[in-house]
C-alpha cells in the first residue's frame, strides 16, 4: 500500500507490478525483460517470476468485481462470463507450453543490418504450465461452427490500452481456434497459481506453438469474425518480409500475420565471451530447442569447428504427445577441447524438428526489416585459456 | 496381350505396366522415374502418366475377385472389405495432395559427399487429386480409440513382396491416422480415375504432408498396434542422422522414422546449363514450393547474385484451407539480366512456409548418410550469351 501511494496517479504505468531483480531488463515502460539464461536452462518449467515479460502497453487495472469476458459471434447473442462462470461452466484443461516473442534473437539480426524493434538477445522465451478452459469448448457453446464461411478468425482484445484508448489485440485463424488438437486455452492459472499480473491476470489466451504476440493477456473480449484483428499489432507489426524489402517497399496489407513458429534453438551456457579453462578438457553446453505448431525436437547438433563436424546433444524430451509437443526441449552436451587449444572458440547449435525442418545457416537469407523469427544457427564465441 | 505373352513368367517384374516415355527413368527393376520438370510446372495437377514413380519392389499381380483389405485391431474381430465394400460403406472424400520421395534432391547431397540411395534430381515430386475414404472413418468403425494407450501406430502392408516374401510396409502415428484434420485417405481414385497400376491400384494410402514412403500402394492390410511397422523401410531405411554420423556409428533403432516433410522448393525452368539469350533482358523462372504437415507456402525468394539480393516470385496458391494445405504452390518470376552481362549466372530459390520455416542455405548442415530430406536452397547455373 505504501508503494502504491508513491505512484503518480497520472502515470499510465502505475498498475505495473514489482518484478524479480534477476530479469534482464530491456525497457521499463512498457516493461520488457528476458529471462536469465543460466537459470532458464536449469528448469524445464520456468518459475513465473523469471518468465520473460513482453508488454506492449501499460499493465491495466483489473477490477474483479466488474471483470467479464465477453464473447461476440455474428448473429448470436453476446455471452458475458465472470471468472467464476468460466471456471464453473467449462472443463479445466492443463497444458505445458513454451511462449516465445517473435522478436527473440533480434539483436543478432540487427548486427547484420539494422532492424526495427526491441533488441532481444536469445531468452525472450520461457516454458510454463497453463490451466484454463479450451477455447473450442467456449466457442462451441457460443454456437460457432467451423463450417460457417463467415467464421474465419477469432479476435482477442486485452484490457491494456494505448494513449488513444485502443486495446491491445490479436487474432488467430478459426482453424486453430476450433481444432481440439491445437488446445488453445483461455488460461487462468500459470504454474498452478493465478496468472501473475505481468502475464495477464485474470485470463490470458494461450495459443501453444504460436507467436507470443497472439497470446493476448488481460483478456476482455473474443470476437468471431470474417476478418483478422484490426489492431496495429496484427495488421502492421508482426509480419515478415523478403530480405530485399525495405520500409519504402513493404506492403503490410499483403504479408500474412505471423502465427506458428519455426524451429529454433540457442546455447544458454556458457555465455558469449566467457573464459574457459582449457585444462578441463571439455566445455559443458546447455540450451533450449523449440518448434511451433506442436512439432517436437528430433535432434540438436553442436559444432566447435565452424560446422565442419557436429556432435549430438542429449535431449530432455518433454514426453508430450506427438503433434502436441508444445514445450521446449532442454539439451546438454560436453564438447571436448582439443589438447593445447588456446584462444577464441566458436560454438554453434542447430536443431531439427519432428517435421525435419532445420534452422538456416545464416541470418542473411531470413533478414527482415522487423527483425522477426530469427532462427538461424546460434553462434557464440568463448575464450579458451 | 501380345506384350504380356512376351514376358518371362519367372520375372517378378512381369506385372509392371508400360510407362510414359517422357518419364525420366532412374532404375527399371524396380521401376523408378522422375517427372519431366518442364511439364511438371505447367500443370498444377500432374497428369497421372507423368506422376513420378517410386517402386521399392516388383508391381504385384492383383486379382480383384479375391482382393480384400483387412483391418486388424487388437482385441477386435478383423474386418475384411472388398473394394466395393470400401466404396459403399464409407463416405467418399477428395483431396488434392503432393507426394514427394524422401530422397528427392539426393543427387545434390551426394555431390557434397557420397550417400546411399537412388540418385534423384529434383522432380521426384508430383501433385494429384485423390479420392477415397477417410482412414479415421474406417478406424472408428473398427472400434479404434485415440485414448486406448495400446493404439500407437497404424501399420500398412502392400501386396508387393520382396524375394523373401516380405511385403512392403510402413506406419504412421495414431495421432495422424485418427486426426480428421489430417485427412489420411484410403484412396481408390487418382485424378478422377481408378488409381493406375504404378500408383497402387486398387487402394493406396494417401498420408498428405508425409514422406512418400509411408503412402503404401496396393494396400492389403491395416494393423493398429503398439509398435511401428516392422518393415525394413520403416525400421532401417527412411531415417535421418546428424552430418557426422557414418555407417559405423548410425543407430537406426534410436532415430525416429521420417514422417512429415519440411519446407522445400526448386527451380524447374530453366534447366541447369541452359543457354540464355542475354538480349532478352530477363529470364523467366518457374518452379514449385511445398511443405509437409499441411503447412502452406508464404513466400518464394529468388536470387541471381548469390544471395545478396532477392526477388519475390508470384505464387499460384492452391486455395486450400489453412493447416490443410496439402498441395504444392507453383511459382513464376521474371529475373532481369543486368545489361551487358555474359557468362555463368547462378540462380537460387528458397521458400518460407506458413509456420515460417525456411530452407537451410547449404547441404553441409543437413547432409546425412541416406541422402534424405535435402531441402537446402536450390541452386542452378545457366549460361548467358
Ligand atoms: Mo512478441
Ligand atoms: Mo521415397
Amino acid at each position: 500500500a505504501g508503494k502504491v501511494a508513491l505512484k503518480d496517479a497520472s502515470d499510465p504505468y502505475r498498475f505495473d507490478p514489482d518484478r524479480h531483480p534477476a530479469l534482464k531488463r530491456n525497457t521499463e515502460k512498457p516493461f520488457n525483460a528476458e529471462s536469465p539464461p543460466e537459470l532458464l536452462v536449469d528448469n524445464f518449467i520456468t518459475p513465473s517470476s523469471l518468465f520473460f515479460v513482453r508488454n506492449h502497453l501499460p499493465v491495466p487495472e483489473v477490477d474483479m468485481k466488474k471483470y467479464r469476458l465477453v464473447i461476440e459471434v455474428q448473429g448470436k447473442k453476446p455471452i458475458s462470463l465472470s471468472l467464476q462462470d468460466l471456471k464453473k461452466k467449462y472443463k479445466k484443461h492443463t497444458i505445458t507450453a513454451t511462449l516465445q516473442c517473435a522478436g527473440n534473437r533480434r539483436k543478432e539480426m540487427s548486427s547484420q543490418r539494422p532492424v526495427k524493434g526491441l533488441s532481444w538477445t536469445f531468452t525472450a522465451i520461457s516454458n510454463a504450465e497453463w490451466s484454463g478452459v479450451l477455447l473450442v469448448d467456449v466457442l462451441k457453446a457460443a454456437g460457432v461452427s467451423l463450417d460457417d464461411p463467415k467464421n474465419c478468425h477469432v479476435q482477442f482484445e486485452g484490457l491494456d490500452k494505448d494513449e488513444s484508448n485502443n486495446p491491445y489485440g490479436a487474432s488467430v485463424p478459426i482453424e486453430i481456434a476450433m481444432n481440439p488438437f491445437r488446445e488453445v486455452l483461455l488460461a487462468y492459472e500459470m504454474n498452478g497459481e493465478d496468472i501473475p499480473t505481468d502475464h495477464g491476470y485474470p485470463v490470458r489466451v494461450i495459443c501453444p506453438g504460436i507467436a507470443g504476440a497472439r497470446n493476448v493477456k488481460w483478456l476482455s473480449k473474443i470476437v468471431v469474425s470474417p476478418d483478422e484483428s484490426p489492431s496495429f499489432w496484427q495488421q502492421r507489426d508482426y509480419k515478415s518480409f523478403s530480405p530485399s524489402i525495405d520500409w519504402d517497399t513493404a506492403d503490410f496489407s499483403k504479408s500474412p500475420a505471423l502465427q506458428d513458429f519455426p524451429i529454433t534453438s540457442a546455447i544458454c551456457v556458457p555465455s558469449a565471451g566467457q573464459k574457459i579453462d582449457g585444462e578441463d578438457g571439455e566445455i559443458t553446453l546447455k540450451g533450449y530447442a523449440w518448434s511451433g505448431g506442436g512439432r517436437g525436437i528430433m535432434r540438436v547438433d553442436i559444432s566447435a569447428d565452424g560446422g565442419k563436424t557436429w556432435q549430438v546433444a542429449s535431449l530432455q524430451k518433454p514426453g508430450q504427445r506427438p503433434y502436441q509437443e508444445w514445450s521446449w526441449t532442454l539439451w546438454e552436451v560436453d564438447v571436448p577441447i582439443p589438447e593445447g587449444f588456446k584462444g577464441n572458440m566458436e560454438l554453434i547449435c542447430k536443431a531439427v524438428d519432428s517435421s525435419h525442418n532445420v534452422q538456416p545457416d545464416s541470418v542473411a537469407g531470413i533478414w527482415n526489416l522487423r527483425g522477426l523469427m530469427n532462427n538461424s544457427w546460434h553462434r557464440i564465441n568463448v575464450e579458451v585459456n
